[in-house]
């Protein structure tokens, strides 16, 4: 299982039809997409996923078609993010056995956890499932940060297998590869603008959701990182955090901050043409036709093709 | 199924044995021991019921386990919380199911809505579902504080029966009581140690964890408030507030919030002998000994009868 | 000094000429507005006499301004809050030299302390100024909710001689009135909108911020509260409630909450020709044309004497 | 002024008597110490200054005293930070008269400000005083984050001379960068723990708590940054964050998190032989010995050199 965790990793939308539904034949669409730009797994079911708001069914079946798309080409992460310990062990199941190479669990919320209890967490879904755990830290999400020490606690008992860490917060990140170096711990980045530094940092891959509309950037990017050509690398971040522009497009007095990026990425890659339909899952509200233009805008000055 | 929706609503923990499978023995003498002490209904599945750590099945044995052990008396709310619409209306689809007489949903949480997204969610599970819908304000948990307006425009609307607020916010619960006075809306507060204050502002009834450990002491409050007696409510919710400081006993450098709060809860309904076990669900950490000592002591010096 | 500390003690503006200096004229036509109302003291150099933005000239002229105006008919509380002890002690005794019947001070801020900190502050505060001292609990500015339990410490061991209450958590303040009862100890709400509650619950009197604006409404709220009439003192603060709206009237996307609220209350003064000039203290922007005219709107519509 | 806003700037300490007095002595030992080990710039009077708890005659003495120590060597910038604009004039003008050669002021805080109304905050802060004036980010202690964009609007015009950004967050200092480059603006990162990366992406200079501690570390990677040699910037920086631990070795639960953190700083010092006593500022706690102790272990651990 080493192999899998590594590298661009991007976490997927769920692309949906106008009713709702799983829309099966964009996701394939857009796994062969990402793979066809040179990604080295595909991440189903995140927060990009709006894994939050499908139902249990939506998820599975996104696993079902990403797993059958990917055809074993680059390995299938899934989301079992959840509430609770209970729930996410239920998720991690359902996941593992659709083919999934892993799963991704944030720590518990809703409920205010101690770090030994995000620790139990983690150890409980690890016991319940023959693949490797993934812990994801999006404290804007969770409103908890998961403690440094509890995820080097969970990595040199080899409880988890890597951490998806989209806190932002560059300090943790770094303590974090200091405790784990050299353990085979993978650490991702699930930054869209600070890649290159953690990469620099010696992260062992990236997912970053902006990945799903620009896949070559972030190829690009790696690449170039692992040239060890920084400069390079640090051009194509720069680009990559204008392209990023688009999550702000939206009127945030009209639509939430969640449906204004989420809903960005999607229109991002109907424009591309990689989906049907740019709409996200219920409850969250749609982008008008202006600020979609203004998204094509940004991909076409830099430089993203775009199809629409 | 405007009667249901008044007076004295326990949310139920949800006992389970020590493996952590729900107790329905336990679970059925919670019912009755609610029930006895003259509760006008019964709130399963929710924050107190750690619906958020529990799988989808222990949630709906929750229910069938309380709409048999209510057998009519009072009505039965099931919790529908969840992060997304989706899978709220999955809940209140399968409570409604199991014969629960309302739902309970909080707006989405994980991901950051609007306003407006918070009404479309409401909207959408109102339409899924046959039975009442009462929206859930627990911005500690959410991290989201339904405004004032939406709650408004929901009820106007019919859109939901009721609100359960557990903001802790008497200003913002003042403000709804001024929007749907005289509709039929029902306005419930969450408060264990305002509830005097609440029904004062004219709420409709209370949902108090602490119900659950002292429903005889929210009875008198209740009915003295009923009766206009409000220095005896005052007096019995200063009571009450000292019976609370359970919730505060556990050693927070050792456990969570959560675990502090409900398992001081359940300890207590275990020393009171209408639980077996004390355990919370996973990952919560357990009281110790001397914790559980403390909350006997509380609860002795109140005059809360214990049998352990 | 037991006597000042009672009843309504309306937290004044500043009022500001055209060039930002203090304008004394205006401020003491509102001293003498307010006192013929029938308040029971004067608050100068709170958080609604916009402290934090203010010279320390402009507090001292204030709390001259204020002395001289109330003229021994009301004492003056001079408001001492700042980032830290030392500066605290500062304002404290240049309030009593000019004459403040006690100094209010907030705990530190900027720092993050510790709730022991948080006593020595009010310890070496209380020790350095022959004057009362009162606590001020505003966390949506400081950031830090005073402690319940170092209120009551600091209570009992005579350090301060009351608290003034911004919190808006009705369970801490009955948490403090329990701890505190028949001590001496003066516990003020600064609610505009519970007020009636918190008198219920035993407090001492009445800091609200609309008391500037409204004075004669909390004057009943608080009589018909002492009279034991309780209806009536609801029915005033539900009144007082919709003119609290005032302060939700500027446009959010345009200036800042604080300019929202204070610049309504002085639009409000203005309007009600009590002062000469609305304008906040830099870097405050101002109100527009049209929100001062919905302020006006809903001055008249709630019974509010307006000049302008 | 360019030539001062560049390179290692560390905000000193202020060192104190065991009354409680600014310790010139030590303070003048803590400047040349600093200037001996290479920096090319002093910040008295910020955060790790303890400006929000010293009075205005300690903060103006402590401009006093480095600058005479400086003696020209290197530039003196000396921190205005305070609640609002009027304040923070009258510290920018002391400071000013006293021979600082730039201030640095943050945005306003206890109120809630507006972004425009920050950019005016600047723009009457900049018309005020001759000397430059240097933004500061730091939402921790302000718990307001300095926009992007009135960042970039003040640099545009000239407003301010640079920022120091002590927010932690990397995205938006590459988009200050980004948006400020080639005008001269200077950009420094307040981190101690990430400003390789800082420096990686561009930044004119470092202004790091712990370059208080330990300036040579600070100033070897620096010229690592200087000389392209990022590997040995990283392999100094990751020494740096393991000596960055001594901010955590006080017990949270005894004294504050600025009492830990500015606490443990100068017990560094005084260990080094840089200051004579290393008590903190009223009210902050004292560490206890066995902290001290371990801060010991820690410096000695990581090659700094004590003499205590």
């Amino acid at each position: 299982m080493t192999a899998p965790l590594h590298g661009l990793v991007p976490p997927l939308t769920t692309p949906l039809t106008p009713a709702g539904d799983v829309d099966a034949d964009s996701l394939e669409r857009l796994c062969g997409f990402l793979i066809t730009a040179g990604v080295d797994g595909l991440f189903v079911g995140g927060s990009s996923g709006e894994a939050a708001l499908l139902s249990d069914d939506q998820r599975y079946r996104a696993v079902e078609v990403a797993v059958a798309a990917a055809a074993g080409q680059v390995p299938v992460l899934a989301g079992a993010l959840d509430t609770g310990t209970a729930r996410v062990i239920d998720h991690a199941r359902e996941a593992a056995k659709r083919g999934a190479s892993a799963v991704v669990s944030t720590g518990p919320f809703y409920v205010a956890p101690h770090p030994d209890e995000v620790v139990r967490h983690f150890e409980l879904v690890a016991a319940a499932v023959d693949v490797p755990v993934v812990a994801y830290d999006i404290p804007s999400a969770t409103h908890t940060h998961l403690p440094v020490d509890a995820v080097a606690r969970l990595a040199s008992a080899g409880t988890i297998a890597g951490l998806k860490d989209s806190s932002g917060d560059l300090t943790s990140f770094r303590r974090i590869l200091a405790a784990t170096g050299g353990t085979g711990f993978r650490v991702f980045t699930g930054s869209e603008t600070v890649t290159d530094l953690a990469l620099r940092l010696g992260a062992d891959g990236q997912v970053p959701g902006l990945g799903n509309v620009d896949p070559d950037g972030y190829v690009r990017l790696g690449r170039a990182a692992a040239e060890g050509d920084w400069a390079a690398a640090a051009t194509e971040q720069e680009r990559l955090l204008r392209v990023f522009a688009i999550v702000d497009v939206a009127d945030r007095t009209r639509i939430g901050f969640t449906a204004g990026a989420l809903g960005a990425f999607k229109a991002a890659q109907y424009l591309r043409g990689v989906i049907t339909t740019p709409r996200c899952a219920d409850p969250l509200l749609p982008l008008v036709d202006a600020e979609i233009d203004a998204i094509r805008t940004i991909l076409v000055d830099e430089g993203v093709d775009v199809r629409r």
